[in-house]
């Protein structure tokens, strides 16, 4: 009998983990969330990596997202179904588990809706940061959903934006979005187009919905210089940019095989040059050459940027005593007598009760 | 607001899993859930199929099981990890989600630990009642850990089994199954070694659990007739059948590109012969043809076997009103202002707050 052998599994709901951002701030979680992106993006070699596993159907999809290193696995379970807020519910939701490699014992299941949206948003700052033109203040921002106030903030936060341009085909959306970012200490005007909004922008960042091939940027929208953040094309079938921005752009990807599928660079032929943003990171390859190049970070969204974010969000609840105590797996006294959580005889009965004759004498 | 538009997401822990079990009781839930497995595999073309995502490491593996057929889509995360005794934590634990296609929502998350032993069993146990010889009635039971009681009793129920006779490496094991199998209608006999378990046993079933290529069953110990319920192979590099078995047996898979990979198969050349069970069930291919040939079910797990037990004890939960309803996914009122769950300020102020000026008048 050890009744604690069993490792916890802790679990953080949604209204937790609102809790959990609130208390400690979302500039902190998005700052802790970009360094633990940055420093895992760095050990690149040391996890084992695989594409996303995507379940489509004619309304959205379904993906998992697994991803681990020696010690550690994680998986996030997401969704996105472009026409879900016509029935009131989320774009994407999800969650995921952070589980132990050695014992495969689950230690955390936590909410990654709420989360996702902060993890994007660090992971394109963090691409940003490094890929933009220093002094980059100004930021179109097209698509003005349920990620946008997250990558406005981390764009201030982490890259130096001062001023933002919004444009949305919704324009309840943009209304919502510039209502939020009142108090943010930003510029904030909403566009009447995408044109009017990327002109003299230093960043775009396009963060749309649609399940289609969109062409939300058009080649004689991009000015010398800028840097393109492409997050909402993401899946095949689901782009943002046309062709002849890609021409144009330098494209850094999160992990090509994946990118080859999903990205924008889906519309380009394999041989399309494209360089794994964490090279950049590592001093490896090269990031912006000049300051007229035009840079673009096609986003997808990655598992290792989940696995950063459980890791973060695990600590931050452990840190604020955040997050509740689950039984996801049945605690057996005996691991080889799962029968007996059934409440079925004992395990140990005196061994005369057993009958062990040979059945071949 | 339409505060209930959310669809719920209804949470089994393990410890109100073993309360839906003992309240349905162990023989309904095995029944229930072989006839939802009979009943999906006949589906078998309406579903999105892959082999599972692993994970492996030195000492286990980590898996991720998803399905979908174009409602509900499903899976479960597994690991697999012999030593995990030694720690007093189980080899194999589980859990897993149900969601609907349409949206994206998540309606089910469940502990599989015991769910898995279950549906295993029942799996077993209808391809048996297909590929054994009728009116068969001995059963050797080889492995006696956490599995080998659910074994027991799915065949004692669908296939009527009436004397099993157990070896295990571990007669602890094998003590412990005895044990929990008096009063089970069952003549159990423990024996001293797998060949003579094996001598005379209509079926053998293998579900031991070490990750190596084990050679659990050797070609001189297979009798003419047997029917072989191989459960313990199921990921590169572990098997639990010499070829020799495989080469005199007629071969029945769950899904064959998994099972080339995973299963006792994996030994065996690309072009060796095998069955899928389904079209055997839907009457497209011959299953046993004389009560001569020796018959293999290389069962290594497949998702659509959880698909039918999650979906089982969803609706058995229902009907006991079993399980907590749990908030993963926060429910904005507006579903693209994610934001305002952080209690900024909300959605809906005045437009003349808002700047709406044109950048570039």
């Amino acid at each position: 009998m050890q009744p604690n052998r069993f490792p916890t599994t802790v679990y953080l709901s949604a209204p937790e983990m609102i809790r959990l951002v609130q208390r400690k701030g979302l500039s902190a979680c998005i700052a802790g969330i970009a360094d633990r992106i940055s420093r895992e993006f760095l050990r690149w070699n040391e996890f084992d990596k695989s594409a996303r596993v995507a379940c489509h159907s004619d309304v959205g999809v379904i993906e998992l997202m697994p991803i681990a290193d020696a010690k550690q696995f994680t998986f996030k379970y997401v969704n996105g179904h472009p026409s879900n807020h016509r029935q009131g519910l989320p774009t994407v939701m999800a969650f995921g588990v952070l589980a132990d490699v050695d014992t495969g014992a689950l230690r955390l299941l936590s909410e990654l809706t709420l989360t996702t949206a902060i993890r994007t948003a660090a992971m394109s700052a963090v691409a940003a940061r490094t890929l933009a033109r220093p002094q980059s203040r100004i930021m179109a921002l097209i698509g003005n959903g349920a990620q946008s106030e997250f990558q406005a903030i981390a764009f201030r936060d982490l890259v130096g934006i001062r001023e933002l341009r919004l444009f949305d085909t919704d324009s309840a959306a943009s209304a919502k979005l510039a209502a939020n970012l009142v108090d943010q200490d930003l510029e904030v005007h909403v566009c009447q187009s995408t044109a009017e909004a990327v002109r003299g922008a230093d960043i775009v960042t396009t963060v749309t919905a649609d399940k289609t091939n969109a062409t939300i940027l058009t080649a004689e929208m991009i000015e010398p210089g800028m840097h393109i953040n492409a997050v909402g094309g993401d899946c095949p079938g689901k782009t943002e940019l046309a062709a002849g921005v890609l021409e144009k752009a330098s494209v850094f990807v999160e992990f090509e095989p994946q990118s080859r599928i999903e990205g924008e660079i889906q519309q380009m032929p394999a041989e399309f040059a494209v360089t794994e943003f964490w090279q950049v990171l590592a001093g490896k390859r090269a990031g912006r050459v000049s300051t007229s190049e035009v840079t673009v970070f096609d986003s997808v969204g990655f598992a290792l940027e989940d696995f950063a974010a459980l890791a973060f969000m695990r600590d931050t609840a452990a840190e604020f005593g955040l997050g509740e105590i689950i039984e996801l797996v049945p605690q057996a006294n005996d691991p080889k007598n799962l029968f007996g959580v059934l409440g079925g005889r004992p395990s140990l009965v005196p061994i005369s009760k057993i009958s062990t004759h040979l059945v071949h004498p």
